[in-house]
């Protein structure tokens, strides 16, 4: 199989061990398919209390964010989520260096999907 | 992109903040295609736990349901369920007058992913 | 429809009223099809928490398990997993018959989703 391993991962929970299970699951894939010699794309889309692993002040797992993203993994935080929090708080969090910012999150996960990306929800 | 955006999005768990997560993810998808002048089919079902949310005595956010199928959002509710639910209170649950009911709501999920429909599991 | 219906079910919680709703979906998924003459391959595949299932020394629904694979239900337990409570353990879990080591639960379920297979996630 020549074409690119695409997967989408839908992280909307806050709780640190599902978390870590969704870094874990992506460090599996990125591993997996670099010993296979196999491309692979990996998109984690982080939306209402999942956006939390992405904020500088409050992502429990940081070091392990970077460490993705330097090997190459994506990572993307919901817009609609950040208006809320910034609506709520008065302010805009601040986001990890890894995090880019999409317009919805569920809308990424849809158009990923749409154009041949598998989908987990770890 | 002309063709209609389909999206099924699974909800199987009772909690209240959960049933609400899956609700704003499908106003936030109808919201988006509707701006982009894009068609957009987007159908809930509920199964197990989830079924609360369909229900006419325990729903949580009855109003949300009622606005959300106004504005074409189907939702689907497990007859499997439903059935489980007559078993064991002795008597069939009211639904909400929004939901209709599907044979088997796992059995849904499938057929709508085989007939090109993405998948969202809040 | 006469093609395969194929449906890949993931379980990476260890909570027992998940693992039940996984089999009763599954359960549920096989009785459709057979009744409807249509050919399915269910395939359940464990990894993180959720391998407890699958271990003759944790599981809270042994039987079931063995009932579903009589029934045709592949049970497919990860590697990766599997390698970390051997690990913490001091020693490798002993999975019940009816399950398969495959090396990676996420990789399997991304190959199965590239192969055609609809996702469910309990």
């Amino acid at each position: 199989m020549d074409e690119t391993v695409q997967v989408a991962v839908h992280l909307d929970e806050a709780d640190p061990a599902r978390m870590r299970m969704a870094l874990n699951n992506m460090a599996n894939l990125c591993a997996h398919y670099a010993q296979a010699g196999q491309a692979v794309a990996v998109e984690l889309v982080a939306n209402g209390p999942g956006l939390a692993l992405l904020r500088a002040d409050l992502s429990p797992l940081a070091d392990r964010v970077a460490e993705l993203a330097a090997g190459g993994v994506r990572f993307s935080a919901c817009a609609n989520t950040l208006r809320g929090i910034s609506r709520d708080e008065g302010t805009a969090p601040v986001l990890l260096p890894a995090a880019r910012i999409v317009p919805s999150g569920v809308v990424r996960l849809i158009e990923l999907q749409r154009a041949g990306w598998a989908y987990l929800r770890p």
